[in-house]
């Protein structure tokens, strides 16, 4: 079953300390068209300007995933760079340029009105709740934030929560968006907003899944070596909704199998620049890490 | 079977943002005695003032605690005093006064160096090691420790970690013991350093248990409220050798349920001031918990 994600499209440029790369693929969207890929057919919601590479739609393409939502405009393709400082949790933005973003509406192909399962990846809630009016009657809803949206744009993004199904972000934005320092409270609070379920990331330390009744806490792959870990947020909601569509169920089940399927591709992610290590990856492999989640938090 | 327990008994003060007690039980020994308690019967080696009250005596005989090993010297006894931010995961030790704990040398009553599961609860690495030297032929030796003795007396500790079976110590330690940044390679070198299995604590993002082909994560109890984390690491530990020496086995599964079991026991301590929250708990509450811990880890 198809899933709809729109999102940004970049050209990234990434420094860590020990390397350096430019004009990356980049940007919510391609990061979790990718990963949702992996568990079948993906449509892509974006704007790319005409220095956007051949070769990326390409990799998009050979991955199945339909770019009929993908508009090319007159000018160049949103750009960010950052640099990560030694221990890989602290980013620095070095510069922003949103470029054709700017005037960017993700108007949909008609026919994609009524796809099931949607994931309004990490863009300013404006444009998630232009989505949303334009979907007929959405099976699953997932939207994914940050702490950009929360400072600038809080009331669309708390509009927003009244719309969806599912809320992703991170224990810190978790925190800034309520006011309150309990997790546990804070899941609460924003449950109580709207979402029926909340995702709570937590980068090196896994995540936490909170619904009814429901509590899940999944760990974080032990990753010998973070080379660059752009996108991780954007694999995890995609690889998230990708598995969820393709189970066709939303019990607490399908969505803590969801979630540690959307850690295991955040985690390959993690493991180079882009979307390099998923380009090579196979389902199998996917299923292999998923398998070693299961070992490693097993007890009896 | 008993377990042989060295540590700090401690006259602890201790102030949040909302409460402030005086002369509270604390110190390593004590928390992780009482935890072990909840499995059999725990022998104590640790050493007290003469202005430690007789109702902290009597809450270790309560709980089958022998104090054998626990030495009565003139003078005060160790106290210390410390205050937690708002988010309670930042300590700041006000005061120590050592006391009685300035010239301890934990001599065993000659009965207890059989003992076959053995905690050296965090104290100076060069009395841990006196304890060893006592010891004929303990089965399974743990050791905490704290980044104090990591800073000041390094030799002693990793002298220490070549006669022990498992080294606990919190993430920040890990790293600052090895100098390097990657959990996963810091318990590879920490491994090397001698302990055959590790156990890396990291507060409310769970923990982490290393061995030989063998990784386990365990997620943190959802507290809704922290009211006094102190002494949840001695919790931790006492918890793991206590629920060890009861299971009389020492494989990877042992040791999987003994870490459970082990935060289990921290997670109960963090809901109120020293060991108040424990001396109310039986353990039907504790093996309810670790089948919480069960269903919020499980996925199918």
């Amino acid at each position: 079953m198809s899933v709809l994600i729109v999102g940004s499209v970049a050209l990234d440029s990434v420094r860590t300390q020990h390397e350096a790369h430019e004009n990356l693929l980049g940007g919510s969207a391609s990061y979790a068209s990718v990963a949702a890929s992996f568990f079948g057919p993906a449509r892509m919601v974006g704007i790319v300007g005409e220095d956007f590479p051949g070769a990326y739609l390409d990799l998009f393409a050979g991955r199945g995933i339909d770019c009929a939502g993908l508009q090319r405009a007159r000018g160049k393709t949103f750009a960010w760079s950052g640099e990560y400082e030694t221990n890989m949790n602290n980013r620095r933005t070095l510069s922003v340029a949103l470029n054709v973003f700017e005037t960017f509406r993700p108007d949909l192909p008609p026919a994609w009105r009524d796809t099931e399962f949607v994931l309004l990846a990490n863009i300013a809630p404006v444009l998630q709740h232009h989505v949303l009016d334009q979907m007929r009657r959405p099976r699953f809803v997932v939207a994914d934030t940050m702490d950009l949206w929360i400072q600038t744009t809080r009331d669309d993004l708390v509009g927003l929560l009244r719309r969806v199904d599912m809320l992703i972000l991170n224990d810190s934005e978790a925190r800034e968006l309520t006011g309150i320092d309990s997790l546990p409270r804070a899941a609460a609070a924003l449950r109580a907003m709207g979402p029926a379920w909340l995702a709570i990331k937590k980068g090196e330390h896994g995540c936490l899944l909170f619904g009814d009744d429901e509590f899940f806490t999944a760990g974080a792959f032990p990753l010998e070596e973070v080379k660059d870990p752009t996108g991780c947020g954007d694999c995890f909601a995609g690889g998230l909704i990708g598995h969820l569509a393709a189970s066709r169920a939303t019990d607490a089940a399908a969505l803590r199998r969801a979630v540690v399927y959307g850690s295991v591709i955040a985690s390959f992610n993690a493991e180079s620049f882009s979307l390099r290590r998923l380009e090579g990856l196979t389902r199998a492999d996917v299923d292999a890490r998923f398998e070693a989640f299961r070992r490693f938090s097993r007890f009896e």
